[in-house]
């Protein structure tokens, strides 16, 4: 199956990474491929990587957004390397759970062609569980899912302003 | 901060876990307060027992949807001795994320006073994160959150009829 978690709210990396645990715990194995995710920022790859039968793969850690000096060339080589990873991941029918961490993104904005992620994920072993996170998700890529979840933002008004926190946003 | 995680779709409880995660990445202490969770039955417990910085107390496993034979005093009590444990560790101060996994679900059938509850949460901790799961979130807890997500089903055909699955669901 394929699962999709976007919308402007909350959770939709830490869903999957809470799938991820839960799979761990009935033995299965997963892989992870996140994008843009800054090594040294976020904190869940520093517990992720001690943990048995999961693999974390990180690509184009720094996004333009935020990095103005990253070449858009880099960005775009390194997700081509994402996208060789993946077509190994679904080649070697290994992995039980494969979580593409804000792919929906690197598709937005251009770094990965659309139809080359599609024409892997038609592909994936039957069992495999692909689990793709990110706003903005493609019309293409929602077509192929089994099952949507759209994270809506409900706003508060205590909530306007507060920055982004260590430990939770990241 | 108090967080809220509600709605039909997928990702909840899951997202609450991610959060944790990360929470540990960073060093935070984390507790975790699960409801109608049965131990034997979800995947996430068996890893998230042996992280460090992480308490996990799970209290009424068995919600009467789903086991016939429980009997309803026994749930509420239950959720007695959770309201004890949440304010022992509001009260303690030690805890930087603390997780009431599926608390919508317990004051929405009434085995939780709302009232007590939000007692409770409005003695927190300023910098105290409060993190609320389960569907139907009341509105008393609602007003309380600095920041609410709903998670949306978006629905799909392919989706109608697969059951629920081991390592994905539970």
């Amino acid at each position: 199956m394929i699962q999709i978690y976007t919308g402007n709210g909350k959770g939709k990396t830490t869903a999957a990474i809470g799938l991820a645990i839960r799979a761990l715990g009935h033995n299965k194995n997963v892989s992870i491929i996140q994008f843009f995710k800054d090594k040294k920022f976020y904190g869940e790859q520093k517990v992720l990587k001690h943990l048995k039968n999961l693999k974390i793969y990180s690509f184009a850690s720094k996004h333009p957004h935020f990095y103005k000096n990253i070449k858009i060339e880099d960005i775009k080589n390194e997700c081509e390397k994402a996208l060789e990873k993946i077509a190994k991941i679904i080649k070697e029918k290994k992995c039980d759970l494969l979580i593409l961490d804000e792919l929906n993104i690197a598709i937005r904005d251009k770094y990965i062609d659309v139809e080359k992620i599609v024409r892997l994920l038609k592909n994936k072993p039957k069992k495999m569980e692909i689990v793709i996170t990110g706003r903005s998700a493609h019309k293409k890529i929602l077509k192929l899912a089994d099952l949507i979840t759209d994270m809506r933002l409900v706003k508060h008004p205590y909530y306007t302003g507060i920055k982004s926190r260590k430990g939770i946003e990241y």
